[in-house]
């Protein structure tokens, strides 16, 4: 298959038909592969996608499902297939996926669907469930390929190939006592390159990297990016294996992590979701525009305490806007070279302190630069160069400000252990504001009254 | 080894070590993994990285090259090597690495480490380099394993052996004619648990997904997370098999494509290194900083046309910057979830229009319930209902505004193939300060005089 694109058209091809005969839908259907049909689950609707998973075999089946986004909500389709199809389709499920999509569900379907399940599996699965959704238990799937460390080569090949029916990959075997603590980590491949008489104790590699199910998502993300791992041994505290995650979970939870930095830096909850319907957006937008509005008002109120020079100097109103906007935006660039750069390495305190200086020393040149023009403006325009030269030091110092505010106010945050995406640009245009107009309409009646 | 972060004190001990005997160092060195070592090395000087490359042997010391980052400029590093020492190192780096590499230097290095080199290295390197960096050919690695479909399980498996001396992954096993042309995949699972007569042409799979050289390395990271490949086999037009991109590599890619939205977004240039010097901020950030001032004025010369107004009723120079303010924050939450959703997943043209009308609503409620307090205020603090309505219709008004252009600039963007993170916070809010100075003044001016 080539790699390509879905469009308009194949959504339509599949709608149309959807109205004609199952034959005609089925044949359609092999054309995709399972993670396209997810996606074109997206636009058509919950009955649409019951009668498909219906025509389909378990295994496609459940496939696409563990395919679908969260914001396809897999969970509300997997109540709606009938109870028969959706025990082979569980059946089918990688228990990671069906742990996710399940805890999805509220109380009740929950209970409904682990009941009709195979008593193992349901055992595996409200374990799993106990796990917080971010964590590397929560992330991780606990069919994993183990073999004994006394074991000979023959032997561990045979193991592997009988436990492999369930699991797609196993490039990394782990090599555990009877107890099931981890002992080390051995490659499909040094197996088979290995001497025909080679023992699994010969080839184990016991310097690794684990995590215990506890460890946030994040940095399990970080650790397989970090080592190239294909996958992650998750470990209890006695060292008992859980579980592994692969790294196509995790390149999930990095693009979840980038959309979450990317919003709260807009002032956006992180948990809007981004195909959401409008009562969603409200409810996610409106504290922080709230919140906007009480700050913009503080700002307001520096206006309302200078009202008597803007209403001598009315030129200044126009002055405003430009000093204000031009420190709001200079302290987003500082803002989002910080936040994107904590979140990509942690800084010592020394860097910290170098990336405050940096951005203070880049808002003093941009508002140099830009005071100058605005300067030359009001001199050759306005025909008033004490103007210019408030409008030049107001640029200048606000710009600063923005370099200071939009670096070390992240950093700060991140040092005393909160999120420093959450100094949305709403936080620090607050700054720029009340700074901004203290500069102008302050040196203003200091120097032109 | 246990998952630890490096911290401080890493970086002093190895600081230290590099003043007292060789020795010591190099049993500290001991401790650590080529990638941690990367990163100490972003801390301490270019003499200190070089004294710990030739301590080093040749592979451990490559594998610290090619972890290095971007930003830390490795090949600076490599030019400052000895001749012999470095001719070493390259021979241990993968080609894509190598490549990688060499590509940041000026021609004159280029050529002379191309020279030094071995000869079909230096022809695959050269090769390799013609390709764009940002493509599947400049992302992928030439040394793959091939197999013919007619060889027995035997003969590929001791192919598979040969050929894997110097590639870490192969998983996936390429089926090739003599003539180079792809003609499918095999597994390794498949090859090994298949029956002892097996041929690989019994195994192989030609329904697969691949990439042509040029293709944007965007697009290769979304095939290889959309369907979970460890690999993607790079052909040229003719199907002839180039190289592969492998999971790793496209998880920097990641990483590096949500930097570049992420300062766009904000106005920063996307070649803006995160921890580059004031000069490199500067020179990126004052070009978005230059327009947004001429934005500004436009902005601004909206207040002086309406300064009749304002000389009259100076409370409205305080609300202007509340209801600018507003529209630039409801305008900037508009453009991150959008410009989010772009990236993520395309829009069909009917989900694009149901975005533009759900952030209008949205835009609409919002305005709404922040226009009520800010009435409220004028109302009771100001005593006047009149200008309370005002304010409350520019407040609506202006984050309607915000929606539709926070929403529509960017798909109109994407429409027309320019990429929608470039509709970045500095020009969305030039329209929601003009129109909402437009908006206050102009009502105010019609309403209040």
């Amino acid at each position: 298959m080539q790699s390509f694109e879905l469009d308009k058209t194949d959504i339509q091809k599949i709608k149309q038909a959807l109205e004609g005969s199952e034959e005609e839908l089925l044949l359609l259907l092999e054309d995709y592969h399972a993670s396209e049909i997810a996606i074109i689950f997206e636009s058509i609707s919950l009955e649409d996608q019951k009668k498909i998973i219906h025509l389909l075999p378990a295994d496609l089946a459940s496939e696409i499902i563990s395919e679908m986004s969260h914001e396809a909500h897999p969970e509300e389709l997997l109540i709606e297939i009938d109870a028969e199809k959706r025990q082979e389709i569980i059946e089918e499920l990688d228990y990671d996926d069906a742990t996710d999509i399940i805890s999805q569900m509220d109380a009740e379907d929950q209970q409904e669907i682990l009941e009709e399940m195979d008593k193992e599996d349901a055992v595996n699965i409200r374990n799993l469930l106990t796990y917080p959704e971010d964590t590397a238990g929560g992330l991780m799937n606990t069919q994993v390929i183990k073999v004994d460390a006394e074991m000979s080569k023959k032997q561990a090949i045979d193991q592997i190939i009988l436990q492999s029916e369930e699991i797609e990959e196993f490039y990394t075997i782990y090599v555990v006592h009877d107890d099931n603590v981890l002992q080390g980590i051995v490659s499909l491949k040094d197996i088979i390159k290995s001497k025909a008489n080679a023992k699994v104790a010969d080839l184990v590699n016991t310097d690794f990297i684990y995590v215990r199910a506890d460890v946030d998502q994040e940095e399990v993300a970080d650790l397989i990016s970090q080592y190239n791992l294909t996958s992650i041994p998750v470990v209890d505290v006695n060292m008992r294996l859980l579980g592994r995650v692969t790294f196509d979970d995790v390149i999930d939870v990095m693009e979840e992590e980038n959309t979450e930095d990317m919003l709260k830096i807009a002032g956006v909850s992180e948990d809007e979701e981004l195909s959401g319907n409008w009562i969603e957006a409200v409810k996610s937008r409106l504290p922080w525009l709230i919140l906007n509005l009480g700050t913009a008002f503080l700002a307001s109120s520096v206006i309302r305490y200078f009202e008597p020079t803007v209403s001598k100097i009315v030129v200044l109103a126009g002055y405003m806007t430009i000093i204000a906007g031009m420190g709001g935006n200079a302290a987003t660039q500082a803002l989002a070279v910080t936040v994107r750069r904590i979140t990509l390495s942690d800084l010592t305190d020394s860097q910290a302190y170098r990336t405050v200086i940096k951005e203070l020393t880049v808002g003093f040149i941009n508002g140099a630069v830009n005071g100058l023009i605005v300067f030359a403006f009001a001199f050759f325009y306005d025909g008033s160069p004490l103007l210019g030269l408030v409008i030049f030091l107001a640029m200048t110092g606000n710009l600063i400000i923005a370099g200071i505010t939009g670096a070390g106010i992240p950093l700060l945050l991140k040092r005393v252990g909160i999120d420093p995406a959450i100094a949305s640009s709403i936080i620090i245009t607050t700054f720029t504001d009340v700074f901004g107009f203290l500069l102008l309409l302050g040196l203003a009646s200091k120097l032109l009254l």
